[in-house]
Protein backbone atom coordinates (compact mmCIF):
# COMPACT_ATOMS: atom_id res chain seq x y z
CA UNK A 1 0.00 0.00 0.00
CA UNK A 2 1.67 3.26 -1.37
CA UNK A 3 0.10 6.26 0.03
CA UNK A 4 0.91 9.56 -1.72
CA UNK A 5 2.28 11.26 1.55
CA UNK A 6 5.00 10.91 3.87
CA UNK A 7 3.13 12.30 6.48
CA UNK A 8 0.18 10.36 6.30
CA UNK A 9 2.26 7.45 5.82
CA UNK A 10 3.84 8.74 9.04
CA UNK A 11 0.64 9.12 10.94
CA UNK A 12 -1.00 5.43 9.53
CA UNK A 13 2.69 3.93 10.98
CA UNK A 14 1.85 5.74 14.73
CA UNK A 15 -2.03 4.39 14.40
CA UNK A 16 -0.71 0.53 13.21
CA UNK A 17 1.53 0.59 16.62
CA UNK A 18 -1.31 0.86 19.24
CA UNK A 19 -2.60 -2.77 20.00
CA UNK A 20 -5.12 -4.19 17.79
CA UNK A 21 -4.90 -1.35 14.94
CA UNK A 22 -4.45 -2.96 11.64
CA UNK A 23 -2.71 -0.94 8.54
CA UNK A 24 -6.38 -0.34 7.30
CA UNK A 25 -7.69 0.64 9.95
CA UNK A 26 -5.18 2.89 10.69
CA UNK A 27 -4.87 4.17 7.46
CA UNK A 28 -9.18 5.17 7.81
CA UNK A 29 -7.91 6.59 11.47
CA UNK A 30 -5.18 9.00 9.82
CA UNK A 31 -7.79 10.27 7.21
CA UNK A 32 -10.36 11.06 9.77
CA UNK A 33 -7.86 12.98 11.48
CA UNK A 34 -6.83 14.85 8.05
CA UNK A 35 -10.49 15.96 7.95
CA UNK A 36 -10.62 17.54 11.42
CA UNK A 37 -10.06 20.99 11.81
CA UNK A 38 -6.63 21.93 12.96
CA UNK A 39 -7.74 23.11 16.29
CA UNK A 40 -9.06 19.46 16.50
CA UNK A 41 -5.98 17.91 15.65
CA UNK A 42 -4.11 20.08 18.17
CA UNK A 43 -6.22 19.13 21.01
CA UNK A 44 -6.30 15.49 20.05
CA UNK A 45 -2.84 15.55 19.77
CA UNK A 46 -2.23 17.07 23.14
CA UNK A 47 -4.24 14.86 25.06
CA UNK A 48 -1.83 12.59 24.77
CA UNK A 49 1.12 14.65 25.64
CA UNK A 50 -0.57 16.37 28.45
CA UNK A 51 -1.57 12.27 30.05
CA UNK A 52 1.90 11.37 29.78
CA UNK A 53 3.63 14.11 31.29
CA UNK A 54 0.55 15.02 34.10
CA UNK A 55 -0.83 11.40 35.24
CA UNK A 56 1.28 10.43 38.47
CA UNK A 57 1.04 6.91 40.63
CA UNK A 58 -0.43 7.09 44.17
CA UNK A 59 2.47 6.58 46.01
CA UNK A 60 0.27 4.39 48.15
CA UNK A 61 -1.19 1.54 45.86
CA UNK A 62 0.78 2.71 42.58
CA UNK A 63 -2.24 3.47 40.93
CA UNK A 64 -2.60 6.21 38.14
CA UNK A 65 -4.05 9.13 39.62
CA UNK A 66 -4.01 13.19 39.07
CA UNK A 67 -2.86 13.40 42.95
CA UNK A 68 0.08 11.87 44.99
CA UNK A 69 -2.72 9.72 46.76
CA UNK A 70 -5.39 8.49 44.84
CA UNK A 71 -9.20 8.87 46.17
CA UNK A 72 -9.23 5.98 46.80
CA UNK A 73 -6.55 5.63 49.21
CA UNK A 74 -7.27 8.93 50.98
CA UNK A 75 -10.99 7.98 51.35
CA UNK A 76 -11.87 7.76 55.07
CA UNK A 77 -14.68 4.94 54.14
CA UNK A 78 -12.51 2.59 52.80
CA UNK A 79 -11.05 -0.80 54.85
CA UNK A 80 -7.86 -0.26 55.01
CA UNK A 81 -7.27 -3.60 56.53
CA UNK A 82 -7.81 -5.09 53.32
CA UNK A 83 -5.49 -4.93 50.13
CA UNK A 84 -6.64 -6.13 46.83
CA UNK A 85 -3.46 -6.95 44.41
CA UNK A 86 -4.58 -6.10 40.80
CA UNK A 87 -2.23 -6.25 37.55
CA UNK A 88 -3.52 -2.85 36.50
CA UNK A 89 -5.95 0.55 36.63
CA UNK A 90 -8.55 -1.50 34.43
CA UNK A 91 -8.64 -3.95 37.04
CA UNK A 92 -9.55 -1.68 39.53
CA UNK A 93 -12.23 0.33 37.86
CA UNK A 94 -13.93 -3.71 36.84
CA UNK A 95 -13.90 -4.41 40.61
CA UNK A 96 -15.03 -0.41 42.04
CA UNK A 97 -17.77 -1.95 39.16
CA UNK A 98 -19.03 -4.37 41.30
CA UNK A 99 -19.82 -2.31 44.32
CA UNK A 100 -19.02 -5.20 46.67
CA UNK A 101 -14.89 -4.50 47.50
CA UNK A 102 -14.27 -1.86 49.66
CA UNK A 103 -10.86 -2.26 51.26
CA UNK A 104 -7.83 -0.81 49.52
CA UNK A 105 -6.49 -1.79 46.76
CA UNK A 106 -2.03 -2.67 44.92
CA UNK A 107 -1.46 -2.41 41.53
CA UNK A 108 1.60 -4.53 40.37
CA UNK A 109 1.69 -2.69 37.26
CA UNK A 110 2.15 -5.87 35.31
CA UNK A 111 2.14 -9.35 35.48
CA UNK A 112 5.27 -11.89 35.58
CA UNK A 113 5.63 -13.02 32.16
CA UNK A 114 9.24 -14.43 30.87
CA UNK A 115 7.72 -14.51 27.15
CA UNK A 116 7.69 -10.79 27.20
CA UNK A 117 10.88 -10.52 29.93
CA UNK A 118 8.72 -9.19 32.95
CA UNK A 119 10.03 -10.66 35.99
CA UNK A 120 9.02 -9.79 39.91
CA UNK A 121 11.42 -6.89 39.47
CA UNK A 122 9.98 -4.65 37.09
CA UNK A 123 6.63 -5.18 38.98
CA UNK A 124 5.65 -3.42 42.72
CA UNK A 125 6.30 -6.09 44.63
CA UNK A 126 8.67 -5.03 47.47
CA UNK A 127 5.98 -2.11 48.75
CA UNK A 128 3.33 -4.75 48.84
CA UNK A 129 5.78 -7.22 51.29
CA UNK A 130 6.15 -3.56 53.21
CA UNK A 131 2.28 -2.98 53.55
CA UNK A 132 1.95 -6.65 54.31
CA UNK A 133 4.21 -6.59 56.97
CA UNK A 134 2.59 -4.00 58.76
CA UNK A 135 0.17 -4.64 61.67
CA UNK A 136 -2.77 -2.47 60.39
CA UNK A 137 -3.39 -5.26 57.20
CA UNK A 138 -5.06 -8.23 57.81
CA UNK A 139 -5.90 -9.39 54.77
CA UNK A 140 -4.79 -9.40 51.08
CA UNK A 141 -7.27 -10.45 48.42
CA UNK A 142 -5.66 -11.58 44.74
CA UNK A 143 -7.58 -10.65 42.04
CA UNK A 144 -4.96 -11.62 39.03
CA UNK A 145 -6.03 -13.06 35.69
CA UNK A 146 -6.49 -16.75 35.87
CA UNK A 147 -3.88 -17.12 32.86
CA UNK A 148 -0.83 -19.05 33.30
CA UNK A 149 1.13 -15.72 33.95
CA UNK A 150 -1.73 -14.88 36.97
CA UNK A 151 -1.08 -17.89 38.53
CA UNK A 152 2.65 -18.02 38.08
CA UNK A 153 2.52 -13.81 39.83
CA UNK A 154 0.22 -15.44 42.87
CA UNK A 155 2.18 -18.14 43.28
CA UNK A 156 5.29 -16.12 43.56
CA UNK A 157 3.57 -13.54 46.17
CA UNK A 158 1.92 -16.30 48.19
CA UNK A 159 5.80 -17.95 48.85
CA UNK A 160 6.68 -14.35 49.71
CA UNK A 161 3.67 -13.48 52.26
CA UNK A 162 2.37 -17.02 53.53
CA UNK A 163 4.87 -16.92 56.69
CA UNK A 164 3.51 -13.37 57.61
CA UNK A 165 0.42 -13.12 59.45
CA UNK A 166 -1.78 -11.92 57.03
CA UNK A 167 -4.57 -13.48 56.27
CA UNK A 168 -3.99 -14.69 51.89
CA UNK A 169 -7.37 -15.14 49.67
CA UNK A 170 -8.39 -15.36 46.01
CA UNK A 171 -11.24 -14.49 44.13
CA UNK A 172 -13.69 -17.35 43.44
CA UNK A 173 -13.04 -18.76 40.28
CA UNK A 174 -15.85 -21.31 39.31
CA UNK A 175 -18.53 -20.87 36.18
CA UNK A 176 -20.21 -17.77 35.19
CA UNK A 177 -23.68 -16.46 36.70
CA UNK A 178 -26.24 -17.13 34.13
CA UNK A 179 -24.08 -19.42 32.79
CA UNK A 180 -25.19 -23.17 31.51
CA UNK A 181 -23.07 -25.75 32.65
CA UNK A 182 -22.92 -27.93 29.22
CA UNK A 183 -21.60 -24.59 27.34
CA UNK A 184 -18.78 -24.03 30.44
CA UNK A 185 -15.28 -25.61 29.38
CA UNK A 186 -14.04 -28.74 31.15
CA UNK A 187 -11.98 -26.58 33.34
CA UNK A 188 -13.68 -23.99 34.67
CA UNK A 189 -16.32 -26.93 35.92
CA UNK A 190 -13.76 -28.83 37.46
CA UNK A 191 -12.42 -26.20 39.63
CA UNK A 192 -15.93 -24.91 40.16
CA UNK A 193 -16.60 -28.35 41.68
CA UNK A 194 -13.54 -29.27 43.50
CA UNK A 195 -13.53 -25.80 45.21
CA UNK A 196 -17.03 -26.08 45.98
CA UNK A 197 -19.02 -23.81 48.71
CA UNK A 198 -21.26 -24.64 51.68
CA UNK A 199 -25.09 -24.06 49.70
CA UNK A 200 -25.34 -20.83 52.10
CA UNK A 201 -23.06 -19.07 49.76
CA UNK A 202 -25.67 -19.60 47.45
CA UNK A 203 -28.37 -17.29 48.87
CA UNK A 204 -26.28 -14.35 48.44
CA UNK A 205 -28.51 -11.27 46.84
CA UNK A 206 -27.29 -9.76 43.99
CA UNK B 1 -16.77 3.87 34.01
CA UNK B 2 -15.12 6.49 36.40
CA UNK B 3 -11.26 6.85 35.60
CA UNK B 4 -9.01 7.64 37.89
CA UNK B 5 -7.14 10.13 36.34
CA UNK B 6 -9.18 13.19 34.13
CA UNK B 7 -6.08 13.48 31.93
CA UNK B 8 -6.36 9.64 30.78
CA UNK B 9 -10.28 10.37 30.69
CA UNK B 10 -9.31 12.69 28.15
CA UNK B 11 -7.31 10.80 26.38
CA UNK B 12 -9.64 7.91 26.48
CA UNK B 13 -12.34 10.24 24.69
CA UNK B 14 -10.49 11.34 21.88
CA UNK B 15 -9.59 8.14 21.12
CA UNK B 16 -13.45 7.22 21.76
CA UNK B 17 -13.78 9.41 18.69
CA UNK B 18 -12.57 7.82 16.56
CA UNK B 19 -14.08 6.02 13.90
CA UNK B 20 -14.97 2.97 14.97
CA UNK B 21 -13.05 3.03 18.40
CA UNK B 22 -15.17 1.96 21.61
CA UNK B 23 -14.69 3.52 25.26
CA UNK B 24 -13.50 -0.38 26.01
CA UNK B 25 -10.65 0.22 23.12
CA UNK B 26 -10.17 3.32 23.65
CA UNK B 27 -9.23 2.78 27.27
CA UNK B 28 -6.40 0.17 26.25
CA UNK B 29 -5.16 2.22 23.57
CA UNK B 30 -4.47 5.64 26.46
CA UNK B 31 -3.09 3.37 28.48
CA UNK B 32 -0.66 1.59 25.82
CA UNK B 33 0.04 4.91 25.44
CA UNK B 34 0.51 6.01 28.55
CA UNK B 35 3.43 3.29 29.04
CA UNK B 36 5.38 4.45 26.14
CA UNK B 37 8.70 6.99 26.85
CA UNK B 38 7.63 10.39 26.91
CA UNK B 39 9.65 10.99 23.69
CA UNK B 40 7.29 8.31 22.02
CA UNK B 41 4.23 10.19 22.92
CA UNK B 42 6.05 13.22 21.87
CA UNK B 43 6.50 11.26 18.20
CA UNK B 44 3.26 10.17 18.22
CA UNK B 45 1.13 13.24 18.76
CA UNK B 46 3.19 15.25 16.66
CA UNK B 47 2.82 13.02 13.48
CA UNK B 48 -1.26 13.88 13.35
CA UNK B 49 -0.47 17.46 13.83
CA UNK B 50 2.59 17.52 11.07
CA UNK B 51 0.06 15.37 9.32
CA UNK B 52 -2.56 18.32 8.86
CA UNK B 53 -0.02 21.62 9.04
CA UNK B 54 1.91 19.61 5.82
CA UNK B 55 -0.54 17.65 3.44
CA UNK B 56 -1.36 19.55 0.57
CA UNK B 57 -3.92 18.71 -2.14
CA UNK B 58 -2.93 17.94 -5.61
CA UNK B 59 -4.29 21.07 -7.47
CA UNK B 60 -5.40 19.12 -10.58
CA UNK B 61 -6.73 15.90 -8.88
CA UNK B 62 -7.21 17.02 -5.48
CA UNK B 63 -5.46 14.03 -3.74
CA UNK B 64 -3.62 14.50 -0.89
CA UNK B 65 0.11 14.51 -1.62
CA UNK B 66 2.88 16.18 -0.38
CA UNK B 67 3.60 18.15 -3.58
CA UNK B 68 1.45 20.82 -5.39
CA UNK B 69 0.86 18.49 -7.81
CA UNK B 70 0.96 14.68 -7.02
CA UNK B 71 2.79 11.84 -8.60
CA UNK B 72 0.65 10.44 -10.55
CA UNK B 73 -0.56 13.79 -12.47
CA UNK B 74 2.90 14.86 -12.63
CA UNK B 75 4.08 11.49 -14.52
CA UNK B 76 5.03 11.35 -17.87
CA UNK B 77 3.67 8.10 -18.33
CA UNK B 78 -0.09 8.22 -17.04
CA UNK B 79 -2.92 8.77 -20.22
CA UNK B 80 -3.80 11.86 -19.90
CA UNK B 81 -7.20 11.51 -21.96
CA UNK B 82 -8.66 9.34 -19.20
CA UNK B 83 -10.26 10.95 -16.08
CA UNK B 84 -11.14 8.16 -13.27
CA UNK B 85 -13.64 10.09 -10.62
CA UNK B 86 -13.30 8.09 -7.16
CA UNK B 87 -14.58 9.38 -3.32
CA UNK B 88 -11.40 9.49 -1.92
CA UNK B 89 -7.72 8.69 -1.97
CA UNK B 90 -8.00 5.70 -0.45
CA UNK B 91 -10.10 4.46 -3.68
CA UNK B 92 -7.20 5.94 -5.85
CA UNK B 93 -5.03 3.39 -3.71
CA UNK B 94 -7.56 0.58 -4.31
CA UNK B 95 -7.42 1.16 -7.70
CA UNK B 96 -3.63 1.61 -8.67
CA UNK B 97 -3.06 -2.13 -6.74
CA UNK B 98 -4.91 -3.36 -9.57
CA UNK B 99 -2.43 -2.47 -12.12
CA UNK B 100 -5.00 -2.01 -14.55
CA UNK B 101 -5.53 1.79 -15.08
CA UNK B 102 -3.35 4.41 -16.53
CA UNK B 103 -5.09 7.68 -16.67
CA UNK B 104 -5.69 10.17 -14.40
CA UNK B 105 -7.80 10.61 -11.22
CA UNK B 106 -10.44 13.19 -9.95
CA UNK B 107 -11.04 12.71 -6.10
CA UNK B 108 -14.48 14.45 -5.34
CA UNK B 109 -13.61 14.63 -1.47
CA UNK B 110 -17.10 12.87 -0.58
CA UNK B 111 -20.00 11.51 -2.12
CA UNK B 112 -23.60 13.21 -2.08
CA UNK B 113 -25.19 12.64 0.98
CA UNK B 114 -27.99 14.16 2.01
CA UNK B 115 -28.34 12.43 5.35
CA UNK B 116 -24.78 13.56 5.83
CA UNK B 117 -25.33 17.23 4.93
CA UNK B 118 -23.59 16.62 1.94
CA UNK B 119 -24.02 18.19 -1.54
CA UNK B 120 -22.73 18.86 -4.94
CA UNK B 121 -21.29 22.16 -3.46
CA UNK B 122 -18.97 19.96 -0.72
CA UNK B 123 -17.30 18.10 -3.50
CA UNK B 124 -15.15 18.90 -6.42
CA UNK B 125 -17.53 19.21 -8.84
CA UNK B 126 -16.60 22.49 -10.46
CA UNK B 127 -12.86 21.67 -11.32
CA UNK B 128 -14.45 17.97 -12.85
CA UNK B 129 -16.71 19.92 -15.43
CA UNK B 130 -13.82 22.24 -16.73
CA UNK B 131 -11.81 19.10 -17.07
CA UNK B 132 -13.87 17.42 -19.09
CA UNK B 133 -15.09 20.57 -21.24
CA UNK B 134 -11.15 20.31 -22.33
CA UNK B 135 -9.79 19.35 -26.02
CA UNK B 136 -7.57 16.42 -23.96
CA UNK B 137 -10.15 14.31 -22.24
CA UNK B 138 -11.66 11.34 -24.10
CA UNK B 139 -12.90 9.47 -21.40
CA UNK B 140 -14.65 9.83 -17.63
CA UNK B 141 -14.60 6.52 -15.46
CA UNK B 142 -16.88 6.35 -12.92
CA UNK B 143 -15.54 4.46 -9.81
CA UNK B 144 -17.74 5.76 -7.20
CA UNK B 145 -19.64 2.91 -4.49
CA UNK B 146 -22.23 0.98 -5.39
CA UNK B 147 -24.55 2.51 -2.69
CA UNK B 148 -27.58 4.39 -2.82
CA UNK B 149 -24.88 7.86 -2.39
CA UNK B 150 -22.83 6.59 -4.78
CA UNK B 151 -25.32 6.07 -7.47
CA UNK B 152 -26.66 9.28 -6.65
CA UNK B 153 -23.48 11.04 -7.06
CA UNK B 154 -23.11 9.04 -10.48
CA UNK B 155 -26.35 10.16 -11.62
CA UNK B 156 -26.08 13.69 -11.02
CA UNK B 157 -22.10 13.83 -12.40
CA UNK B 158 -23.88 12.02 -15.36
CA UNK B 159 -26.34 14.64 -16.46
CA UNK B 160 -23.56 17.57 -15.93
CA UNK B 161 -21.80 15.35 -18.49
CA UNK B 162 -23.84 13.95 -20.95
CA UNK B 163 -23.94 16.81 -22.82
CA UNK B 164 -20.20 16.62 -24.07
CA UNK B 165 -18.30 14.98 -26.17
CA UNK B 166 -16.13 13.17 -23.05
CA UNK B 167 -17.20 9.01 -23.28
CA UNK B 168 -19.05 8.18 -19.96
CA UNK B 169 -17.95 4.89 -18.77
CA UNK B 170 -18.64 3.37 -14.82
CA UNK B 171 -16.61 0.28 -13.76
CA UNK B 172 -18.58 -3.09 -14.07
CA UNK B 173 -20.87 -4.19 -11.42
CA UNK B 174 -21.27 -8.22 -11.04
CA UNK B 175 -20.40 -11.34 -9.29
CA UNK B 176 -16.90 -11.39 -7.86
CA UNK B 177 -14.01 -13.12 -9.06
CA UNK B 178 -14.24 -16.41 -7.40
CA UNK B 179 -17.44 -16.09 -6.42
CA UNK B 180 -20.26 -18.86 -6.24
CA UNK B 181 -23.17 -18.03 -7.91
CA UNK B 182 -25.45 -19.49 -4.89
CA UNK B 183 -23.99 -17.27 -2.14
CA UNK B 184 -24.01 -13.93 -4.57
CA UNK B 185 -27.19 -11.87 -3.25
CA UNK B 186 -30.00 -11.19 -5.97
CA UNK B 187 -29.25 -7.22 -6.72
CA UNK B 188 -25.96 -8.27 -7.83
CA UNK B 189 -26.64 -11.44 -9.66
CA UNK B 190 -29.75 -9.99 -11.16
CA UNK B 191 -27.53 -6.73 -12.41
CA UNK B 192 -24.84 -9.27 -13.96
CA UNK B 193 -27.75 -11.08 -16.11
CA UNK B 194 -28.86 -7.85 -17.52
CA UNK B 195 -25.35 -6.45 -17.86
CA UNK B 196 -24.16 -9.72 -19.25
CA UNK B 197 -20.81 -8.89 -21.63
CA UNK B 198 -19.27 -10.79 -24.54
CA UNK B 199 -17.59 -14.31 -23.52
CA UNK B 200 -14.53 -12.62 -25.13
CA UNK B 201 -14.18 -10.36 -22.13
CA UNK B 202 -14.16 -13.72 -20.22
CA UNK B 203 -10.79 -14.18 -22.03
CA UNK B 204 -8.80 -12.09 -20.07
CA UNK B 205 -5.79 -13.20 -18.09
CA UNK B 206 -5.32 -11.92 -14.34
Amino acid sequence: MELPSKYIENAVEQFAGLPGIGKRTALRLALHILNQSESDVLQFSESFLEMKRRVKHCSECHNVSDQDTCAICSSPKRDRSTICVVEDMRDVIAIENTNQYFGLYHILGGIISPMDGIGPADLNVITLLKKASSEEIREVVFALPTTMEGDTTGFYLYKKLKDTNVKLSAIAKGIAIGDNLEFTDEITLGRSILNRMPYESNLVKY
